[in-house]
């Protein structure tokens, strides 16, 4: 009874933090028909300030901090990752009109993570008073890559197979019968993965190559840009532009970039129409059924190495979220045959809201519940 | 005398100010050929701070302050936005070679109001130390918004009665001789304005549609930044982002806008001399009478109900503004021929310097002189 | 002993510097092939700042200090700028492959200053809490143009006088034998600098004209910003501005466009495959031997007016940096016949590293050495 009390009036508070507000903000004002535009290179310099400030952290933490006790975390980020696609594999991509690599995409883009989401909960943790491991934003690139790599080498796989059978099946059906037209989709010649692409000039080597995806990855500039943030609190001295300009500038940005995505989320739901609806289904059970994994997984390293309750909500929003900048491209570039629209839709327009907007009071308020028992 | 040289030793020392000295700046290098260039991106990003700042101010204002001292000021507000369009109707359309829609349009552009040049008064009142209330800035949309329907309605008004009298006068020259060519400009055959369009679609409706143009004044993006900095600052808590970086920012901002604004206005010097000399002589004077008007009444809110000196500036400032980034665009729509290089120029190259320029020092000086006394 | 180490620990805490550490970053990000990318309005802003920071600074210490312990130093600055050229003259262009309208341009670039390098030097000197004079910074222009105008007028000299001695050789060699197809590059037609376009013009006046350079250099975007700068704080109240908002911000914008300028050092080395290889040679001794000339004659203002240590750190700083940003364009259009991948190749791949990472800490650790003593 007083969990569920707790739990409410934290819910309700949390949608008046800055964060939220800001975003059901840009949601209000671009349904409303608002000409506002945040120019491109402004969002751009938003997320890299924001990234850097989480590498920067992340660095800074690691550098006076036990390494032991993040390993649990880390091999917990990357299962979630992993998972997460295996999850889409085996429901969203068995549900009707889904195709399997706009599945498995979708998966992808729902197991990589949003450094925006993530942001968002740092800022409303610390609003909220509740401390976490300053290390937990380098979690991110520990689900994130895994989420990927998994997503682009199981639709491959699958690709490959299928492609096998279909040429075995239209062996069999040349010596037959004529090729219906209606297969055309499934036996057109041009490459579908850039693997198949590369597999038609080396022959002989059929598998997936993991490295470029996670080279790929790395070089996306959300990541690079957390990286570097990382690799420069390690090994130098940024403390004073930490402490005068990526620290105190970090809520206002994010709250000027949570409206730039609220704005891109209304703008974005049209294209779900265009997918079949089980797309919305699954953009807003996913972000709370990966959160809430996480968030089981992250109680048994807090039990098992006193990771904080913080940091357990940290690793739930980080499975919740959705990628937002980074995953698109890369998907693009790994799973060219699966439907953008699709993916990019279904995380944009309603997983990142949920993300934000549903998992962050929800992941909190289980925590503050938990941690006031 | 103690008047007039409080007066003079005010507008000298205003002239110094970070705000006057950028807008100065701004034209100097500019007139010295300077290749300096603030990109487009800069200006919108700082045009929506300033105006989200402003609106959060206001908001968290009215959130704690009595709702009945605010109604004569909005009144007054309303009134004098009004009252600018019908002055530049019978003043400055009565004037030789000006148009009476080019006319109109340019009244209802230094009737709304200019939130970078509100932005420069309500920091000049804070470098002046004259206390003002928060809720001031809000007043903004009170002018800015009946002072483009009015000018608009009153456009459409008049050029759908020339065009009747035009229509008999044509049906009578038809039955006469042939239409001079000369006539042309008058009589031509597509739609003058977005109303007159509308109407030749639904001819049984020929008045003027007053909702379309309210909705969109609320759309453009100066005044929805600023309307959702109202909201988020009414309904939800923005004091942290509000004090780690919109407040903090502001002046800073204002400072390179002011440059801006400043190296604009000496480009489109030139654009004046397209147009009768009048709009250089209207621009010159409207500022300071309109100003004027609005300090009247603000001095009778002044007494009747205890609205500030430095509350009386803020609404004088706001009816000497002219509109430099929302109101053109709603003008071009709604009054499509009107001439933008006599609005457009006559606004930004004469009239916002002055207004920034001449009647903040006046008006500062004019309140500090009353309130000095 | 002493003397050494202290100078190769400082040599080696510098590195960990934000400032050089973000310049190392970006040459290491960009080397790995990060997407990571700063958007060109950004970096206009950027240096926009930091140059107007710079400016005030120096106006509102200028304002309050001795002009007569300034006339030294600036002196130094002046010759240290014409000298820089005269060494490319007589070393660069000596050199075997190496165009001497290239070399020239080369010499005017590397004698022009890098507002960057400069903002660097100064927030160096911070860190390790070493004073200088807070004008120094305004000593950038006495080093600049000198450099560029006697880059300029040296090369349309050579021009003019290779022309006229190309021309009666040419006339010879018409009398006896046609024209080598070889020597086309050098005997074509059209105007080979500005200057020479302009003396077609008006055949009679052959002289180079000076002024319409400097007026270049000082319409140019980064000196515009500066003498902006300089003269609102010489002649207005820019401090509230200045506290709030161009100083805090100053060190944080730098970081990021050193990361900009360690990728765009790594991504112009394939430039200068393109030229001679002495241009590596030039562009890695150049900035340490300009730097140590500005810097001895910096230790003679030391001993004869008390120019501070961290004063002569800047003037050999500003020495030993090349223009990457005002520098190329004027040069363009002075001398539209040197090779701009030469120059700029030369100035922006390896110049400005080395200026910053090798320059500031060996001038900063030579002056805590001495200081110590």
């Amino acid at each position: 009874m007083d969990f569920l009390s707790l739990f409410v009036m934290d819910f309700i508070k949390q949608l008046q933090s800055p964060t939220l507000a800001f975003l059901i903000g840009g949601m209000i004002i671009a349904a409303l028909g608002s000409q506002l535009v945040i120019p491109e290179a402004i969002c751009t310099i938003i997320v890299f300030m924001l990234l850097t400030k989480i590498g920067l952290t992340g660095g800074i933490a690691i550098r006076n901090s036990n390494l032991t006790e993040m390993i649990l975390p880390v091999v917990f980020a990357v299962a979630t990752g992993i998972l997460i696609v295996f999850i889409a594999r085996f429901t969203l991509a068995k549900l009707p009109n889904v195709k399997t690599v706009d599945a498995l995409a979708t998966g992808g883009l729902f197991g990589a993570v949003s450094g925006s989401t993530m942001a968002a909960a740092l800022t409303t943790l610390e609003e909220a008073k509740m401390p976490y491991e300053a290390w937990s934003g380098a979690l991110y690139p520990f689900m994130d890559i895994p989420a990927l790599v998994t997503a682009i080498v199981v639709a491959n796989i699958y690709l490959n197979k299928k492609k096998r059978s279909a040429v075995t099946a239209m062996e069999e059906s040349l010596s037959k019968e004529p090729v219906a037209a209606g297969d055309y989709s499934d036996q057109q010649d041009y490459p579908r993965t850039r693997q198949e692409y590369r597999s038609q000039q080396e022959p002989e080597d059929n598998r997936v190559k993991i490295w470029p995806i996670i080279e790929e990855s790395l070089q996306g500039p959300a990541l690079s840009a957390m990286l570097l943030g990382l690799a420069l609190g390690l090994f130098t001295e940024p403390e004073s532009v930490y402490k005068s300009f990526y620290d105190p500038a970090f809520r206002g940005l994010l709250s000027i970039l949570m409206l730039v995505m609220g704005m891109e989320a209304w703008s974005r739901l049209g294209e779900l129409r265009k997918v079949a609806q089980w797309y919305v289904v699954y953009s807003v059970v996913a972000p709370i059924v990966h959160g809430l994994i996480a968030f089981g997984l992250g109680m048994i390293a807090h039990y098992a190495t006193g990771f904080s309750l913080g940091g357990v909500v940290v690793l739930a929003v980080i499975a919740a979220s959705s990628s937002d900048i980074s995953g698109p491209p890369t998907l693009r570039a790994g799973i060219p045959s699966a439907n953008p629209s699709a993916y990019i839709g279904a995380s944009t327009a309603i997983g990142t809201p949920i993300a934000i907007g549903v998992c962050i009071p929800l992941f909190l308020g289980l925590a503050q519940a938990i941690g006031g028992n």
